[in-house]
C-alpha cells in the first residue's frame, strides 16, 4: 500500500479513538456555553487557524455570532463572551498571548489542543482534549505533521455544530438562508 | 531628492487632486446610503482588497454592520443590501464576477475605480471615480505601481467614514468601544 | 445517540467510502504533476478555501513553492503552474470565474468537487471527484452541511502530501524545518 | 466644510509633516536592510496588519522574497531575516508577542510605531516613528481613529518600496511582470 492509502487510513482510525475517547461532558458542556453565551471569537495559528475558522463559519451558519481574531471584522470582546483557541501544542506564541488578554477582560477561554497540561490549557476554562500527533511530540506516522490533529478537531467541532443545532431545534435550511451566496 | 521623497510627494500631490475633483455629490450619496442600508459588503482583489478592509472594519468600528466577501464570517447578501467593490483597472477577474453576482441577488452595487467606462463601472449603480495610477495606465511616476490609487482610495474612504459619523452624531469614544481588545 | 456522535459516525463512514471509491489514477496523476511543475496556487470559497489553505501550507511545509490565490502574496500564476480549485458544488462564482483566467494564461487546473458534471469540472484538465454532500444535494445527514465533503477534502489532500513525501524521499523533519516558527 | 473635507485635508497635511519630519537615515537604513537581507515577514494587527500587507505585496512585487505572518504561506524565521512590525501603540498583544518571538529566532525586528517609548519599541533593532492619531492618543481631529497614523504608514512604506527600486535600478515593468494575473 502507498502512503496515500496509509495516511488516509490513519486519519480514519485517529478519528475513531477520538469518537471513542472524547470527553463527552466538555463536548455538552461546550455546545451549551456557546448556545448561552451567543457570542464567539475564535483563533488559531496556522492549520489550528483554518479549523478554528471553520468552525466559526459554521456557528455564523447556525446563527451564533463568531468572529476571528486578526480578521476585518472583529469587535471587542466583552465580559462573558467566549474565546475558543484551537493549538496543537497548546503552546502557540500568539494563541497563548491571546488567551491571556481574552481571560484579562472577562471571556471563557475554551482551548482545543493535544496537551492539557500545556501553558494553553492551563489557562483555560475549559478544555477539549483531542488525540493526534503534534509539532512537540515524535510519534511515527503515515499522515504528514499534525494532519491527525487538524481533522480530528475539524470533525470533532463540526459535530459540536451539529449537537448545537440539535439542542436548538434548527435544521440545514437555517444554513442554505445564512450560506455566502455572493462569493 | 531620493525616490524616497519623490514618490510620497507624488502620493500627496495625488490626494491633493482627488480632495478637489473629487465628486461631492458621489461622496454625500455614499454615506447616505450607508446609512440608509446599514449592511455592507465590501471586496477587493490584492491591494485594492486591503483598502476595502480598511474601510469595512471602519463600517464597523462606527456601528455599520459590516463584512468582507470571502473572509470567514461572510453570511448572504439580501436584497438592497450594499455591495461595495474597490479595482482600479474596474476589470479585475473575481471583482466583476462578485458585482455580476452581486445585481443578481438584488444589491447595490457602488464601486471604486479610475476607470468609468470599466466592466466594474458599467454593471455598478454609484461609481465613485478616483485618481491615480492603475494597472492598465502609462503614466510616469515615482510612487511604485498603484500606489497612487491606493492611499487616494484609503484616504477617501476613511473621509467618508468621517462624514458618517458625522451625520450620524457619533464621535471616536464609539470606535473606542467597538475596537478590538483581542488582537 | 446524540447529534454528536451520529454526526462524527457519518463523516467516518463518509471517509471510509472515499477511501475505497478515490480513483487512485487521479491521486497518483495530481501527486505527480505538482512534484514535475513544483509551482501550486490554490483557491476556494468558504470552507472549501480553508480546506485549500490547509493543502497549500502542507505543500509548503514539504518544500513545493505554493500560494494562495487571494492572499497578500500571490505572485503571477506562468503557463503550466497548477491551479487546484475546491468546490464542492462546482459552480461557486469566483471560483468559476479564476478557474476561467487560470486556463487562459495556461496553467493547469486541477479541480476537486463532487460533481464531475459541474462547470468547474468541465473547464478543469484534472478532476478529483470526493463524495460529501454539497450545497446543491438534498441528502439527509447529521453532519451540517458541507461537513462530509470539507472533511474528506481535508483528508485527501493531506494524503495526497503523504504521497508527494513518500515519491520524494523526505519526512517529517523536512516539514519541523519549514514549519513556521513565528506566529 | 463637511467632515469629509476635513478629513481628507487632515490626512494630506499628515503627510506632509511626516514628510518633513520622519528620519531619513531610519528609512535609509531600512531600505538598505531588506535589500540586503533578501527576506521580510510582516506583521500588524487590525488596520496595521492590513498596512503591512499592502506593503509585503510592494517588496513581493519587486522581487524581495515577503511573507505575512498569519497568512497560509508562512516559513520559518531564520536569523537575519527581518520581521517588520506595524503598531500605532506599541502595545498591541500579539504584535509585541510576535516581536519578542523574532528576536529570540535572531531576526531583525523594525518597528513602524508613533511611539519610540512603547514595548514594541523597545525590543524593536530599528524603530520608524510615524506621526499620526493612535489608540492611546487623545488628540481632537476629525479623521477617525488611527487614520492619520494608517495613510501615513502607507504612504511611507510605499515610498520606501519606491526607494528601493531605485536602489536597485528597476522600474514598473518589473511589478507587472510579478504582478498576480490570475485573481
Amino acid at each position: 500500500m502507498n502512503a496515500f492509502i496509509l495516511s488516509i487510513q490513519e486519519i480514519i482510525d485517529n478519528l475513531k479513538v477520538n469518537s471513542e475517547t472524547v470527553d463527552m461532558q466538555v463536548i455538552e458542556k461546550i455546545a451549551d456555553e456557546i448556545i448561552a453565551r451567543k457570542r464567539v471569537f475564535v483563533y488559531g495559528a496556522g492549520r489550528s487557524g483554518l479549523v478554528a475558522k471553520a468552525f466559526a463559519q459554521r456557528l455564523m451558519h447556525i446563527g451564533i455570532e463568531s468572529y476571528v481574531i486578526g480578521e476585518t471584522i472583529n469587535p471587542s470582546v466583552k465580559p462573558g463572551n467566549i474565546v475558543l483557541l484551537v493549538s496543537g501544542s497548546g503552546e502557540t506564541t500568539s494563541t497563548v498571548a491571546i488567551g491571556d488578554k481574552a481571560k484579562k477582560v472577562g471571556a471563557l477561554v475554551i482551548s482545543v489542543t493535544t496537551r492539557p497540561d500545556s501553558s494553553l490549557a492551563r489557562l483555560s476554562d475549559i478544555v477539549l482534549q483531542v488525540s493526534g500527533k503534534t509539532k512537540l511530540m515524535e510519534k511515527k506516522s503515515y499522515a504528514p505533521f499534525t494532519s491527525l490533529f487538524d481533522t480530528a478537531c475539524l470533525a470533532i467541532l463540526d459535530s459540536i455544530a451539529a449537537l448545537i443545532m440539535e439542542k436548538l431545534g434548527i435544521d440545514e435550511s437555517v444554513i442554505a438562508e445564512r450560506h455566502a451566496n455572493v462569493e
